[in-house]
Formats: C-alpha cells, sequence, structure tokens
C-alpha cells in the first residue's frame, strides 16, 4: 500500500478550507495510480493530470502566501481573469484535476463497497464505469467517450490492481480494502469541499471536450 | 500551405544519409500537423512524436561532430548500449518517429493520389485508414488499434483538412494538392532512407504497444 495509505490526505478544517501546501504534497502521488492500471493506453490520463497539478503548483510557488488555499487562488484569478474566468489558470486546472480526483474517489469506494460484476467477479470495468459516470463522462463528448470505451478493455483484473496497490507488502485483500477505507476518509472530504467551493463560488463549467 | 511547403525537407546526398541537423530543423514542424486535424483526442500523438523528436534532438546537440548523421548516431548507440540496442536511446526515438512519419507520407500520397470513398468523398477516414494499416498498426495490440478505430471517428472533413494545411492561403483543392506532391517529394525519400538504414543495420523491432 505504498501508494495510497503512506501518502494520506490532510483532515480539514472547520471552515473546510484546503490548504494548497499539504494538498499538492499529497495530490502529487496519485498519477502514478495510473501506473497500477498498467497500460500504456493510460500514459494521456496520467500526462493530463500531472500537466493540471504542474499549473496549480507553480501559481502557489508563485506567492505562497497569497496562494495559501486553495480558495485564495479561485478568488485571487476571479479578480485578475475577469470574464475569461473560470476557465483560465489555476481555476481551470483544479476544475479538471477534481474531476479526475473524483474518478479516484468513487472507483476506489466502489471496491471498497465490494461492487462486483458476478459473472466476471475478478473484472474491474465496473467499478470503472461506475466512477467515469459518476466523475467524466458528461463533460466528454461522444468521440471520447468511445476512446473511454476501447480504453476499459485495458483495464487490470481485480487481483492485479490491489496487488499494484499494496506494492512490496503481502497483504490479503481484506486488508487492501481496509487501508483503501482508511485513504478514502480524509480523501473524500477534501474532494467534497473543493467541488462544494466550486459551486458556491460559481466556477464551474459544463463544456465537453 | 504554411505548414509543409515553408518546410520542405532537403534532398539527400548521393550516399543517401540523412544529416541530423536539417532533419531535425524539419521534421519539427510535423507535430504542429496533427492540429489540423481539429481534434483534442490527437494531443497525445502530437505529444508522442514530439518526445520522440526532443529526444533526438537532445543527443545530436551533446555533440553534433559526432551525431552528424542519422547513421552516425545509430552506430555510436550501438556500441554504447550493447545488448539493450536498438531498444534504448535516439535509436529507439528514430525508430517509433520513423513510423509517424510513415503514417504522415501514405496518408498525403494516398490523398494526392485522389483515394476516396465515393460513397463518403467529404471523409478522410479511408485515406488515414491506409495510412494506418501501412504504417502503425501492426505495432499496435488489439487495445490501441481499437482507441485508433474511435478517434478515427474525430478526423476532420476533407474540406476542412485541405483548408487548414493551406492556412493562410486562398488556394484551390488542386493547387494545395499540387504542393502537397511537392512536399513529398524529399520528404518521401527521406522516410524511405530512414526505413532502409533501419533494415540494412538490423535495427528493427517489431514488439507492440
Ligand atoms: C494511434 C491511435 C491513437 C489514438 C489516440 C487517441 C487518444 C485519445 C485521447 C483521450 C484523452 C486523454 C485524457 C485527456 C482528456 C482531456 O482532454 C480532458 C480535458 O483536459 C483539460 O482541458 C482543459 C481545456 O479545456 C485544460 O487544458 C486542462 O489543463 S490545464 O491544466 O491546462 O487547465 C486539461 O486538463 N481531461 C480529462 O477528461 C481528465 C481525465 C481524467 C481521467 C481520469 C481517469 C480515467 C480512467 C479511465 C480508465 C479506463
Ligand atoms: C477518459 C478516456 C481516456 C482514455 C485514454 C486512452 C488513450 C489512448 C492512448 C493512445 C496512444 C497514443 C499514441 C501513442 C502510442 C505510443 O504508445 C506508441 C509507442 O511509443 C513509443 O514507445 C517507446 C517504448 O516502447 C518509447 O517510449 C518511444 O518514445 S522514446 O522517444 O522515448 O523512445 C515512444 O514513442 N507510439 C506510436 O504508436 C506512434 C504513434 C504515431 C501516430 C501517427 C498518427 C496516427 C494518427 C491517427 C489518426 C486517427
Amino acid at each position: 500500500m505504498a501508494l495510497l495509505l503512506d501518502n494520506q490526505f490532510s483532515p480539514l478544517p472547520n471552515t473546510s478550507e484546503v490548504a494548497t501546501k499539504p494538498f499538492l504534497d499529497s495530490v502529487c502521488h496519485l498519477p502514478p495510480f495510473f501506473d497500477c492500471l498498467g497500460s500504456k493506453v493510460f500514459a494521456p490520463i496520467k500526462a493530463d493530470i500531472s500537466g493540471n497539478i504542474t499549473k496549480i503548483k507553480a501559481v502557489y510557488d508563485s506567492d505562497p502566501a497569497k496562494y495559501e488555499t486553495l480558495q485564495k487562488i479561485l478568488e485571487a484569478e476571479r479578480s485578475v481573469y475577469g470574464s475569461n474566468w473560470p476557465k483560465a489558470g489555476a481555476t481551470l486546472a483544479l476544475m479538471w484535476l477534481k474531476r479526475g480526483l473524483r474518478f479516484v474517489q468513487i472507483m476506489l469506494q466502489s471496491l471498497a463497497d465490494g461492487d462486483r460484476d458476478e459473472n466476471n467477479p475478478n473484472l474491474i470495468r465496473v467499478n470503472i464505469t461506475k466512477a467515469y459516470d459518476g466523475a467524466l463522462r458528461r463533460y466528454h463528448g461522444w468521440i471520447v467517450q468511445k476512446v473511454f470505451k476501447a480504453a476499459l478493455l485495458a483495464a487490470p483484473y481485480r487481483s492485479d490492481f490491489l496487488k499494484a496497490l499494496s506494492k512490496g507488502q503481502a497483504v490479503t485483500e481484506e486488508e487492501c480494502l481496509a487501508k483503501v477505507r482508511q485513504f478514502l476518509v480524509n480523501f473524500s472530504v477534501t474532494v467534497d469541499a473543493i467541488y462544494e467551493m466550486y459551486t458556491t463560488m460559481n466556477a464551474e463549467l459544463d463544456y465537453t471536450v
């Protein structure tokens, strides 16, 4: 479980504001998650998510005090970009990044909940599809949806995926899932808070790519 | 025709050796070709090809005299990498790059030759598929082939594609195709020479991704 548990997300303060630095420190461990999926087909996804993170980090690094929380980034960019906001800067990068995070959240939750295709118990297509439907499908045009459908065939077996998540340790499936659940606690709170913020600040867009 | 004609490839010497510097100078104008295809679906392809070029350029820049021709690069790397060669360094990057170049070559040639789907005269799927079959299919596993098939649906209309190739100039279709034919002369000789070199040096691999 090198990948997940070693990089727990931090709990949030009562204000539910997400501090930028710890968020970036945790989230940068997620792109390797896509290597667990085991196929080069996922490289463009990893690249897209890494690009989002790089963009947010560049803004943060330019003035760590000013951009102490994610909310401060959105507020500052809203004044700077005017009518181009929210389709600009770190606001846009985080808008897409949160969708990738939601994808991961739903997929892991679905695994933890024991969702399974009884006819193919060792496939995770049902969990991936649930995550895709919940997090991304509506932002993808029909061609990208078709590409997704093809790429889904490259998804690893459930057993291989859990083994990859537990990289370097011999753990049972139940132990692995227990750690996934533990990881999901702060992770889900963080993702939910970011979604909440986009809604509150009217920063969400629903164009498709 | 800003894209193509302004960046003609150079003729080759009698030895058919490809000089690295002019090759890199010309080939770096090709990734934008994929922007002509008009969809973000092609971004990962553009990134892959750009990555190949960057890798070859880095080797060349490390010692321009030593790596004066592409052949010199392969010869030098063959000694350095031992049994890991040819799946290493600029040799690997050029192995894949030449397949992308062959794709472009076949596709443009097919357009220039007037290959058309009589039932869908304004589609270029038939030209793209011909190029894919000739240049790439055998190096792709069935999942990537399926992704290709989905991505093909994002291909632009023939008229839009030709217009994009002629960017910034009002030219007739016939004028555009004439310039494509002119571009293809040195381009094809160059691509053919690189393929020839890989065969002669026994540097070709046929693993799939
Ligand atoms: C030879 C054959 C070749 C065929 C090639 C076909 C290639 C097909 C390419 C598929 C697309 C790859 C994924 C990337 C999709 C991206 O297009 C979208 C939007 O991406 C955003 O776009 C913004 C502008 O609108 C900004 O540039 C953002 O960038 S900014 O930082 O600059 O602001 C950027 O993230 N991101 C997304 O949809 C996010 C995707 C997250 C994915 C989450 C997990 C999914 C797991 C799936 C498991 C099965
Ligand atoms: C949310 C939904 C998400 C779903 C995401 C699915 C994404 C699907 C991804 C599709 C793949 C994108 C294209 C890239 C394919 C690449 O995998 C291959 C091999 O790439 C090579 O691999 C080597 C190692 O084996 C080295 O790393 C090379 O790198 S090195 O420089 O380091 O040595 C590298 O180029 N290149 C290729 O196949 C070359 C492709 C050329 C394409 C030419 C034009 C095709 C036009 C098609 C028009 C229709």
